[in-house]
């Protein structure tokens, strides 16, 4: 049997260890190991890569503390808007939603899109009506409710601040979005990403998140990718794809291309933020150019950590 | 003075001299000649490669034989939903909407995105919303009416079919999609590129025309793009950055690194369509493994012309 192995984050930015109590962190560490072993579970009983990323992004959409799914941040007029993607790096088949709301798990309903559409991306509430004809139970706006969020938006909500942040006490910035990535027993590796993005964020905005080649990307020649970051720059960088490219046509390793993406090329243009990566051969990364990144590692040779900070 | 130079396609497929008549390829070509000589025009003039292909995709837009803006495909339900994005090669600065209507030349919103907004990509209503800020004024449905459309769509909308085709009397696919690429004076490039969708295209499908990366990519030391084709395959295949790393990390030229991405790379997922390109020397390709594009492309070394078919 290969290598196995799972990483996964919940976001990078400003993360400082003093703007967090010890209650807090303990609570983000526990979420974060929780996601991580439930993952590679999945990898561990046989499973997909793809079944693994599900199940882990799925944790961190239902935890509270992250942004996604449940405790997603509030628009301008007060709601929720999501955006999902996820990619299978041996057939390249990939789905994504965005912008939509009242859908427990987003990253399921884009693995739909992939598995029952012809389709790679659905939005709004177009996306709602394909949900619709999946027997997706759409949940009340209180489902989403999280006291922290709410207190983070009444703050800016009367100004024209979108605040990338999803801890706006923080004074800087942070990217709330989770992901994870996944190489299983048969060498196949996926990736997904997940995202409530921005706070009192207006006007449809759109982020790296779903978008194949940015925010997601997994090929089972190279690698498989979850960004977190300012998602503007990172579509403008194509980030995930970047890394791809510099390891096929480069002949660069997973490390090496993910840290000239991340500390060389991201830096350049000013954009803030990490990604987590897995080759084929069981290779994994974590990178991040901010203060710190909600994230976690774990493989069949013994790995097993989650980290908030540098 | 650099050598200046624009490219322009009106979306690829199965286009046979067979199906068009006489008349009707007549009115193809001078549609695809006013928009590249308009487009060149700003170039000859001294304005920028984004002045020049925002110009070129508007007239593309406002011209009722192509499936973007006016003349733009129906959906599901009768209404037209549209997509458009927009990238300058200098500052890699890029703008998108998708899933709006309403807007007679969504080329225009998607750069008013890029200079006025922190953002890359607005959607559905919240574009809308952002529009209404600059002023926009919303056309009715009946601007986009064109009688070829309504009948396409009239024989599918009791199915489940979705139309690629911009035409569907013709037998085979044709993919409905207009951009412009272009390479100004001081040497900068810029793409752009707009569509109507899929005809009879429901659950608010987004293809790879407003998505940075794989339907419009530029970088003022690689190359700029625009696609037309089979959107899914084209953003699974991040297809425009894809170019341009071929260009930068394997040192390929534009006519090479774009032949290896539309007569191999796509051909390989069965992704059907083509591209334009641009190079910062002023050189151009305009490639589709399709049976035929509409294209033309014009430079200061005497170059023009425009044609539909191999």
């Amino acid at each position: 049997m290969k290598k196995i192995a799972i990483a996964i984050h919940g976001g990078a930015g400003t993360i400082l260890k003093q703007d967090l109590t010890p209650e807090l962190e303990a609570a983000y560490l526990s979420g974060l190991q929780k996601a991580l072993d439930n993952g590679y579970k999945k990898l561990s009983g046989g499973l997909t890569a793809i079944d693994a990323v599900l199940q882990a992004v799925i944790d961190l959409e239902d935890n509270i503390l992250f942004n996604a799914g449940k405790g997603s941040v509030f628009t301008k007029t007060g709601k929720h808007e999501m955006d999902a993607s996820i990619m299978d790096g041996k057939t390249l088949e990939a789905g994504a939603v965005a912008g939509i709301n009242s859908i427990k798990n987003p990253v399921q309903l884009a693995l739909d899109v992939m598995k029952h559409t012809e389709h790679v991306m659905l939005s709004g509430q177009g996306a709602l009506d394909f949900a619709a004809t999946k027997n997706y139970a759409l949940q009340p706006d209180k489902y989403f409710y999280a006291e922290q969020r709410y207190k983070q938006w009444q703050l800016v909500q009367d100004t024209d601040t979108v605040a990338l942040d999803h801890n706006i006490q923080v004074k800087d910035k942070k990217f709330g979005t989770v992901g994870a990535v996944a190489v299983d027993s048969d060498g196949n590796i996926a990736a997904a990403t997940s995202t409530g993005g921005m706070t009192n964020k207006q006007f449809g905005r759109i982020g790296d998140s779903p978008i194949i080649g940015s925010g997601t990307y997994a090929n089972n020649n190279t690698c498989a990718i979850s960004c977190t970051g300012h998602g503007e720059l990172f579509i403008r960088a194509v980030t995930a794809y970047d890394v791809s490219c510099l390891m096929e046509y480069k002949g660069l390793s997973l490390q090496e291309a993910m840290h000239i993406v991340v500390h060389e090329k991201l830096v350049r243009i000013g954009g803030e933020g990490g990604m987590i990566g897995v080759d084929n051969n069981g290779n994994t990364a974590l990178l991040f150019n901010s203060e710190g990144m909600y994230r976690g590692v774990r493989n069949s040779e013994g790995m097993n950590e989650v980290k908030i900070y540098k």
